[in-house]
């Protein structure tokens, strides 16, 4: 068979259309053109299996413009909830990449089971999806979870680390992991010292979800309310540069759990790393009712409010004549430390700029899609907090584990650090985000249809088979991971 | 005369072999065909002139390597010291642009003065210097000083703000300026997070330099010992994310009379930018005795110490075989605190990891080049902290200043910053402390060719007929400098 067929056909069907989409089927077309596959998947794997790769997507137009430029890539217009379209696609193919929203991978998920096709996701796995693990060990196919990089490169630098202390008889006494997504430093050019390079809304949340975390032994709790004001500085051993801070990210113990560090982990922190100041000046704009859910009386009418009114309103700043008065830094200071929204002098003075800067005191009326301070917080920071067209985001991810090795009496700390900046080509930017989360999950689909993996059922990146050669291809492609020990 | 030679021809000699010549012969080559200069330099000034440009070093390798690739260059041999050269290609050119060392300028001078040319430098206009004003006007030309970064963009932007304020009517109050060439964050890759370009001798001296400044009416005068540990922490209202520090930068007072603030401004500051640590780390190296000066006893024999064993000697670790105890970042972190020499922990650890960082603990003999600890810090300091061929740097400039405006009975706040990294262009990287100070002694010789700059004897880019025009250009060039009011 092999000599009368020495280039095997095989396909692969990357579903979406988000801007992760274009990085992973960047990385699948240059497979075979490269040269990085050779070593790290087996010398005879090019010979093999020739590549070709397909973007499907609700809208044609949009798998066109993901496939633009891309050489041996195709766009096609797929809507996975007609199941005959599903799977007469995935029918053709050997693998799929599901980059949809969350909420659809169960729906490609189970196509692929009675199709016995292996899919990759880079979303959590969630119950939905571990429910799947039975059957799709009975079809024979792989599902591979988590394969981005928060979830994903995260678990794989942590697993690589606690496996080879394990290995070395240590024990894992704290496991701290940070990771954001932030504009780089001269992106960064506004009070928040943050951008958001889509939707607000879910971001602005996340910053009141509660979180848990293990410190020396003690299990903290923060509640949703106080999570802006638990933000610490930090600094990165091998970037003091950056002036960071870090919010603890949901709940950390469950990672106990996942990693085999539970019961010997005194500490267990997971956070969500932004600029220093964030923290202080979102639980400010938090307290002054500027993330308000409920519909606002004032925000009912037909007749629009300015921004300058509703926020004299939140403010309560009584003045019969908002266009008299000439509100300035120093006056919204004051007024943010007279209703106690801050503590000190100096957050008030930031939150002051940032609240100039997102054009709350501006005299334009606010659009009528707004019913609520949050409505309007989203607006105006999705207007004036989004990246121009030559600004790069940054991806930082950072693990610190101190491993006790009873056998020689000492404490190791080994660090494991990822930094990442958005790339610019022909005048088309890719964020680093996309590409830290597209790359992994072309990766996983390589080294499956490569049988690098070959375990079944529902998995995620924790386990050697698929961390240690994953690791190896995404630095190969260039993604740089940086592993010190101390 | 001109329908005759509508394109007469003009030259530009460029002197020096650094890597700042680069970009100016660049930017001088690249006129003529870029678009920028026409609506600068005037509509009918491209019809009149064609530039050729010429780089003259010592030897004629380096000239050949600084023009390679960039078309209408040509690179000489030119030694300055010898008068018959210097003499003939002064006299064959219409302007001359001197990136020579400092002592250097003043020979290039006279023979600029003898043959009537203009002369062109990115230097401090010293005594030597500022004392052939009257013969540069009675030769009738231009001797332009001080057209780099700092000196150079930093008086521009300053003196605009400042002239600006005048005209307003306003009173300088408060000036402060910050300049620092840095690695840009992610090259901040070590513990200092800092990085030197050139040989460090020149940067660490000047961490001893004597400071002298305006604070509020009081006139501060900082010891050149103290220098490192008066480092402040600074944030850049436009750039929060970058965690920075600032060191007084000598006497902040002479720009009180240059700039013509001296008798309004009750603050006047000119600081050293650099990443927040780097002042508590040096100050404590230098304590340690690391920058000594004097020959060091165990430094003159022939048989060489490690730099471990002569790192013990300075820590006063009393330990018979240096090959013995493991000493870590711990053990280092306590003699600090012991010997006196840091105040606290944080700062200790910092500078133990900086020592373990600079390899002041490894096995290895200290060459004989070293006589002194100050030449084995610099040693190692050149070694270890030098950028690799794809780091960058970065150069950050910023102004503040406070107007007082009497007439309205308010104070404004005004600022001004650049912030420029490095270039990569077909693997070769330009650094931006490169761009910044070449392409302004570049913009300073076209407006002395496009006769913008009328003004004969010598000057500084501190009055309009320079600053305007030279600020317009460097910015169509794409060099950003940012203005905001508050």
């Amino acid at each position: 068979m092999k000599e009368s067929d020495p280039k095997k056909k095989a396909a692969a069907l990357i579903l979406g259309a988000g801007r992760v989409c274009q990085p992973a089927a960047q990385m699948l077309s240059s497979f075979g053109s490269s040269q990085w596959y050779k070593t790290l998947l087996g010398d005879d794997f090019e010979d093999q299996i020739h590549l070709d790769v397909i973007v499907g997507s609700l809208y044609l137009k949009d798998a066109e413009q993901t496939v633009e430029g891309i050489p041996n890539v195709t766009g096609i217009q797929l809507d996975v909830m007609d199941s005959v379209g599903l799977f007469k696609h995935v029918s053709q193919v050997d693998i799929v990449i599901s980059l949809l929203p969350p909420s659809c991978h169960v729906i490609v998920a189970n196509a692929c089971i009675e199709l016995k096709k292996h899919l990759v996701t880079a979303s959590y796995v969630d119950s939905s999806m571990s429910n799947l693990n039975d059957k799709a060990k009975v079809a024979g196919i792989t599902i591979l979870g988590e394969m981005g990089l928060d979830p994903g490169i995260d678990h794989m630098m942590a697993m690589k680390m606690i496996d080879e202390a394990h290995m070395q008889k240590g024990k894992i006494k704290s496991f701290t992991s940070y990771c954001g997504g932030l504009p780089s430093p001269e992106a960064a050019n506004n009070p928040l010292a943050y951008k958001f390079s889509w939707n607000p809304v879910g971001a602005i949340r996340a910053g009141r979800n509660p979180a848990t975390y293990k410190n020396h032994g003690e299990t903290v709790h923060i509640d949703g309310n106080n999570l802006y004001d638990s933000a610490t500085k930090l600094r990165i051993p091998d970037f003091p540069a950056f002036a960071l801070e870090c919010l603890p990210n949901r709940n950390s113990l469950l990672y106990g759990d996942l990693y085999g560090i539970g019961s010997e982990a005194s500490t267990i922190f997971r956070g969500t790393l932004r600029y220093e100041g964030f923290g202080e000046i979102m639980g400010t704009l938090s307290r002054i009712g500027l993330f308000d859910n409920e519909a606002h009386p004032i925000l009912k009418n037909e007749e629009r409010p300015t921004f300058r009114k509703f926020t004299f309103g939140l403010l309560k700043i009584d003045n019969a004549d908002p266009n008299g008065a000439l509100i300035g830094e120093e006056d919204i200071t004051k007024r943010i430390l007279t209703l106690g929204h801050c503590k000190d002098q100096r957050s008030a003075t930031m939150t002051a700029k940032t609240i100039i800067f997102l054009g709350f005191f501006d005299q334009t009326e606010i659009p009528t899609s707004c019913q609520s301070a949050f409505d309007v917080a989203c607006f105006r920071m999705e207007e004036r907090l989004s990246y121009s067209s030559t600004e790069k985001d940054m991806v930082l991810l950072h693990h610190e584990v101190e491993i006790e090795f009873p056998d020689r009496q000492v404490t190791e700390k080994r660090r494991a650090t990822l930094l990442e900046f958005g790339k610019t080509c022909d005048g088309k930017t890719t964020t680093s985000m996309a590409l830290t989360v597209g790359i992994p999950a072309a990766v996983g689909a390589l080294l499956l249809l490569a049988n690098k993996v070959q375990t079944r059922g529902v998995l995620r990146p924790i386990i050697p088979e698929v961390y240690t050669p994953a690791l190896d291809i995404i630095q190969a492609y260039g993604i740089k991971l940086i592993e010190k020990n101390e």
